[in-house]
């Protein structure tokens, strides 16, 4: 914290804020300038609570200097978070790029396999679908609950995509955390510190979305919920912010990959699809995502976006999503990053054998 | 919906548009107008989902006509809703003011005790104080919790004020819901759906407080969500926005008090404590949320703001608070409104018959 | 300004620093924490310019400290500026409440008499009206020019009302002078310099609307620019600033005059109509605005809104206008203000005579 | 304009709206609707004027159709705007991708010099640099004025590279306009309507920034502004709008390209150094930029940012430029653009007989 006192301060005011900043228990350092004086406060372990100091004689403002995160921070860790996964070498945070993919909400068993086949052969490692779905209107369309959660297991079982899905509420992420290989918490659950602190207590990586108004720090505060309780498997995801722009949904702030990527070791993903909310959209978006320097993707595509129970409007076409992936393989070395192969997985094999997923899956071909 | 056409749309094209709508189940309505052609579509119960209409050929944008509420607007209910509570006159949406007060948190038994008298003996109905503490940082002061709760219960015996008080969870929310007289729903909360379903099914009012970056809309359907459960009880509270302004926490959007009560018969009052976050921008914002036309107002007071656990610094001194009272009795009839009497609690009458309260209550005297 | 260090931020890294800052021409102020130690740079007569600090191993993060308005400021001048008239007791700035009103454009002579005549009676003291109209369309009309200005000559003559207009450029500058009271620069001008250093040379006083998206020092050094060139008369006035938020054309921020009279010793007035772009929040964001503490009001009226040339659906009817007029009357003693009489001009008496005026002047009658 | 009707609303309340629509001129469209009736309205040339349409018995909302630009759209110009230079391939629109490069400000001939020929060297094909600087404060320094624009024009003799400055005021305006190839209207200026109609009947192509709150339709407009003048060579530049976020001097809104490309024949650039406001965020936004669509660059450059006189700290070192030009150079082709060779001036061959010019400009070396 720092105080600035007004230029025409006196001598005494000066002291009197010192000893203001004393009797609270920290150190005041006091700096005279050529127009007025700034007072320095150390000793402080946490923040400051500014109280009254502000409503002091002589004082013009207060500035809040320390930031209150420190486990996501690269003071405590310097090196970059990676996570990884059994059976497959993808990962978030390390040279190759993580790719997700899959349908806004899980509608039916027969919807989510074809869109889980079309996204599994052009290169998607993660699956992602939605069985509780947070939804502006109660009238919505709300998710399958368990029953999606299960489709969702069997897309692992036979792709050997891994699975991430959100959880709305301490009730669903019990069954997320049993059935997932990653939780995802919402854009507006981002400051749902209740949920936040589960999350904490959960064994798989939480892959974390921005709020719509969340600055940088209380974005990474919110990890530091999650990490604070044990949990240090977290994934950042730029997804767009409110701002007065109509012609997207949402502004997708591509700067705050540098800015997170500068202060925390926590690997950074973005979001097109909701970052903009326009299928024409999504494709440029994501070569800036990736040019940018983001550590992957998560893109919404569906077989018949006509007929989608929810963002039907923001979806890719299975063939626009091939497209996607040609262009980011091409961009990806640019950056220094890969977009590995799909994995070890035997049914991996199996279908490749019969299609074109081995093209699909070399680098710049 | 509204589809509009390119300048240059062939009658294919148009012919095309419509024949989808029709296909998707509703019916279109084609306007040739100078420049372009405009298709109206109608038959909807609910939203229409867009799906790939932007796409087609010839389109040039999709407007959304519908607003999808409907409980919480005076298309079904014309009359303001007026919420009473036993045992009190004072009324949310009702000719008289309700006006909330009291400390950020609960602290202590002492320190909670201290607050309410003086708040009381200012006029207000309602006491206010956090035993669940939604902090930016998990390593802040998070609440007392039961305990909290029960202090408050005390408060409400001694003086008669009922209380308004924050769930943060389905947890929570069991206990609020059996000590609190209003169920306050953060603005972190604003769209945190499952906790708005579980407070549609309590049998408390609901103070909803709109979410940071949350529309008009938007802060509609998160109220129709709670009554769509069946608790028709909610009172809406404007906290202030987030915007790039930087002289104050946020900014208090005043012009959605008479935005609301056009589109819906629900109450609605101001926060100019988190609204403004400046102790000194307190009152002014609070003669001006009654001037507006808000049907009370939730004020942050503590009798020792320099040791508060949270936002001290927006936190009124008592006397501060005695001053605001004043300014809005006088403020109050200029909008047909009265700041009513305390209330026929018996412990009402034996304080102030050794007190100051009468005075202080009675109209612009 | 203040450099703060990283916590791993080594003792020669925090050398390099200070003896960089004083290579600078600064002194510095190294001030050691418990979690990180930040320097201090005074020594500055103006802003200090970063350059490559933020580049220096150790370095987090650059705050800046001194704000570099002077003119506008409470520190070079402590009491409040007032701006008087000739020939009338009506201010800026004094007790007494500043009203303009009018419509948005000068449209003929004809349309212009009715409605100062209507604004006139209902005890405005300042008439506004556009000769020269920044349109966001080039294809709306643009204001009458000088004969829209010779037209409010006539107004100010036959009813003593002070005229209030705006230059959008050097070239009406010159006529805007010539025949205004007050010289008002618009909100999408408050950052074009050029004009700003212009209207500092003029020898009226300049009313200054917040830009779009401008913050308060933003606000305050557009104004600092006027007054560095001579010109102290100032009237700020906020207009709305661009949000997200839909339900209004702006978002009124009325916290910014409490900031401002914290700041600056210039009066500063509120525009509701813009600043809501509603015509049925005009009158409740008027008497938000009194009860904030504004120094005064303008509004756009006009007798046939049907058939404005621009803002009609903002514009007041000029019953509503005397409505108005009425409540903010009774509010203003709240704060301490006033109403003034409609000042000492012949015809103001004339037409009193023959008229209601009288009653519509008296306070709280 | 599409007038949204209340449930409620009677058939009388329909039918008169139906009536005053044609009373002003246009046709009247009504679509019974399952919940309510809209009624759309046609026969306008320009925009509607909504009057008092939204006061009228029944009305719920009225909400604008028609789009007001046209020379700007490509419902007038279906292909894209290419802007080519005499004396160079360089062009804004073509295949080829511009850059502009140089430093913020033109502070010395030696300056200058230095600056111009690294980034000639880099393979910048424009030199950027004011002589005019609109600064928030009048006491920064301000610009050289002409002899500023004496200095660039001496750098397009000796290198080649065609000369980018800015305007800010119908006076610096003729200089500008004498010695520039490209004249630019800076993000403050956007709605300085005045300058734009001047600047429509220069005879240079105009490079116009986006305002720091202008939406999409807002910024089309500016250009219409100057293209209704006559004046067709408009280059829209993205440089970042004001939102919330503070971790970048502004939010770079690089949606808006693909935004415009779908509405708009004009091409577009982004300028990342005003966009983010921080030297280690200009590389990785160039990149996207580039992969994003974007049709050229406009960068900062400064040899020593330590002694700039405005804007050092978001000034690239001649090194850095060289790395961020190698790795757009790389991007580019995934979108199939590329970064032509530096053009045929005599001096530019002169140049690269001695230096690393041609290796520098190889594509994909």
């Amino acid at each position: 914290m720092l105080v600035v006192m007004k230029a025409q301060a006196t001598e005494e005011q000066i002291s009197a804020v010192c000893k203001k900043i004393e009797e609270l228990g920290y150190r005041a350092h006091s700096m005279p300038g050529a127009q007025r004086t700034a007072i320095g406060i150390t000793g402080n372990r946490g923040e400051v609570e500014p109280g009254t100091l502000d409503e002091m004689p002589g004082v013009q403002e207060l500035i809040r200097v320390s930031k209150p995160y420190k486990l996501v921070s690269r003071d405590v860790k310097a090196e970059n978070t990676v996570i990884s996964f059994a059976g497959t070498d993808a990962t978030f945070g390390g040279p190759g790029l993580a790719v997700i993919a899959g349908p806004c909400a899980i509608e039916s068993r027969d919807q989510t396999m074809a869109v889980a086949e079309q996204v599994f052969r052009a290169g998607a490692q993660f699956f992602r679908g939605g069985a509780y779905k947070p939804r502006t209107s109660p009238y919505s369309f709300q998710g399958l609950g368990e029953q999606g959660l299960q489709i969702m297991a069997e897309v692992r079982d036979k792709f050997g995509m891994k699975i991430v899905t959100e959880a709305i509420d301490n009730e669903s992420m019990d069954l997320v955390e049993k059935y997932a290989d990653v939780i995802q918490i919402g854009a507006r659950n981002m400051q749902n510190f209740s949920l936040l602190k589960r999350a904490g207590r959960a064994r798989k990586p939480v892959l974390l979305k921005r709020g719509m108004s969340a600055t940088l720090e209380e974005f990474l505060m919110a990890a530091e919920y999650v990490m604070s309780e044990g949990n240090y498997k977290v994934i950042l995801c730029e997804r767009g912010v409110r701002t007065f722009a109509d012609h997207t949904r949402n502004t997708l702030d591509l700067s705050i990959v540098p800015a997170v990527q500068r202060l925390s070791h926590l690997p950074i993903v973005v979001d097109p699809s909701h970052g903009t909310g326009k299928r024409n959209k999504v494709t440029p978006l994501s070569r800036a995502a990736i040019a940018v320097g983001a550590d992957g993707l998560i893109v919404e595509v569906h077989h018949e976006p006509d007929r989608a129970m929810s963002d039907g409007n923001q979806s890719l076409y299975p063939e626009q999503f091939d497209e996607l992936m040609k262009q980011v393989r091409q961009i990806a070395p640019v950056v220094g990053r890969m977009v590995p192969a799909i994995g070890n997985h035997p049914r991996a094999e199996a279908l490749s054998a019969q299609s074109s997923v081995r093209s699909a899956i070399s680098p710049l071909a």
